[in-house]
């Protein structure tokens, strides 16, 4: 059994992360032991490793934080998941590993049949897309949304998410070569972000006003957005692609009255109530296994191949998610 | 007769605006002539100047949006104010004007005995400073706020006001020479800008948290405040002091769920109902009236020095409003 572990954090996150041998832990009662199928390279794992996340691990840790596998063994008093199951992987950190010790209770069965790859991938970017979409602001359909970072896995999710409740996207990239990805994504309004974004959005939508924008990117790019929503519009943070502070001109507050809130899943997942969380994940389950809700893989790694896989996630330039398949193809 | 009128814009304030006479017009029926006793220059005016204002008159204009004046001549049909009443300029524009010709119906008439300078100031910054402090965040006596520019007019009001609720203030300014001024308004807490700027404030606050930032600067002061606030604190801000797009870190926003607003008196003066209104403009006006809300006057010009006026107010460094008295001394 390997994992891949770190026992410090640095600038340079394939640095400080390497597989390593573990033996089988004995299961205590309650427990399984998981065979993980896949687990994705999130921005927030690379924030992690660098120490620049909201919540870090005590140290030496394991990286990964979500991923979808199989029961491999149960211990004592177990009934169900029985061995053989697929099931989505706790969020207990460590995913990125041949094997994992988890408590069965709790644990998400997961229809067969359906891509591993995708099921991987569905506990924290689709509902990250689907909650901005549906918590800050009350849209109609035939709304706009307006987005940077397109072509990132949220954005993608968000883009099929919109379509689906009727909504109309401005998706916005910070490259040529990143636009063909976004329509291919289903996407009909690619932009390639620049100083005068809000004045091409106005031609698009025919000056309708925008009533929520969704930034990843920082920087001016964050300006760019809010220029280019409706008087009293919100504008949703949800990381920094740039590694640069948002910037927005006073203006677009005091005069256009739009604000700027931050998303983040781990708070929404200790807020929500059970109920909640359920309704959440039963809509993207059945999405994303009935093959509604997808999205791109750029490439899969061996666990040996950690440090690669890593620095292929902190690129700049990706079109698609970076995969772990610890224990070989999927 | 005399107003300090513009017809261009331009980046340098006191370039584009004159002193000319104009001649008296003859009253309709309905109106009144007003003597005008003094008009404050705010960091408005100078923005309507340079033409980077959210609302722009059309040009040619007259300078000022507030002010005290006396009633001179009353036209047809006028049966009060009378003349000789003190009363507070409408907002209407063109304070900056030995006199002003004015609708009678609504001009909210003024105690006398109480200084006209004061008195001059209460239509934008004292609002600002209470609605700040009302309308974002519902705090409770005890509580903590934090503001930078804390040495300019409506940071004086605030602190006083806040004082007035039993709220707690932590100032802020970007220059050591500053903090004397902002202590003899009232400030018991008074720290210079910097990079630990949220170390030292929870030091001052032994780490209670503080709901309510007000930022008046943007650049990374904006984030400093952001930094100093609590976990869901709203920071709101009013102005660019430094010339700079506000800068916050996307970790505010995300882990620490801060949200940024904007707070703009005009808005709030249109959606405001007029009891709401009447409310607000009461209890200032009481206030200013017995003394208990004051602001700090730096200098007085005639309008003949409307250029020097308007240089003075947009010079960086300053401990007090400058006022216009257009007749003369008060």
């Amino acid at each position: 059994m390997k994992k891949a572990q770190y026992a410090q954090r640095g600038p340079v996150p394939q640095d400080v992360i390497e597989a390593v041998e573990f033996e089988a832990p004995p299961l205590n009662a309650g427990q399984v032991l998981i065979e993980v199928l896949a687990s994705p390279i999130n921005p927030s794992d690379v924030l992690t490793l660098t120490g620049e996340y909201g919540l870090l691990p005590p140290l030496p840790a394991v990286g990964g934080n979500e991923g979808v596998g199989r029961i491999a063994a149960v211990g004592p008093v177990v009934s169900h998941p029985q061995v053989g199951q697929t099931v989505l992987l706790p969020i207990q950190g460590g995913s990125w590993a041949t094997h994992m010790v988890a408590s069965a209770k709790g644990l998400v069965p997961l229809p067969d049949g359906a891509d591993p790859k995708q099921l991987a991938m569905i506990t924290i970017n689709p509902p990250t897309a689907l909650l901005m979409l549906s918590e800050f602001v009350d849209l109609q359909p035939g709304d706009w949304v307006i987005q940077n970072a397109a072509n990132s896995a949220v954005g993608s999710y968000l883009i099929q998410l919109a379509k689906l409740r009727g909504l109309r996207t401005i998706n916005v990239v910070r490259r040529e070569s990143a636009v063909e990805a976004v329509r291919a994504a289903g996407a009909e309004v690619v932009l390639v972000d620049g100083d005068d974004l809000a004045k091409r959005v106005r031609e698009v939508t025919q000056k309708a006003p925008i009533r929520l924008g969704i930034d990843a990117v920082g920087g001016v790019a964050t300006q760019h957005l809010a220029q280019s929503l409706g008087e009293g519009g919100v504008l949703v943070n949800y990381g920094a692609m740039s590694g640069e502070a948002c910037s927005i001109s006073p203006a677009s507050f005091v005069f256009r009255d739009v604000t700027l809130r931050g998303f983040w899943l781990s708070r929404w997942f200790q807020a929500a109530t059970p109920q909640r969380r359920a309704e959440v994940f039963g809509e993207i389950g059945r999405l994303v296994a009935s093959g509604q809700l997808t999205a791109r893989v750029q490439a899969t790694y061996g666990l040996d191949q950690i440090k690669q896989a890593v620095a292929a996630a902190a690129a700049g330039e990706r079109d698609g998610k970076i995969l772990i398949l610890p224990n070989g193809p999927v």
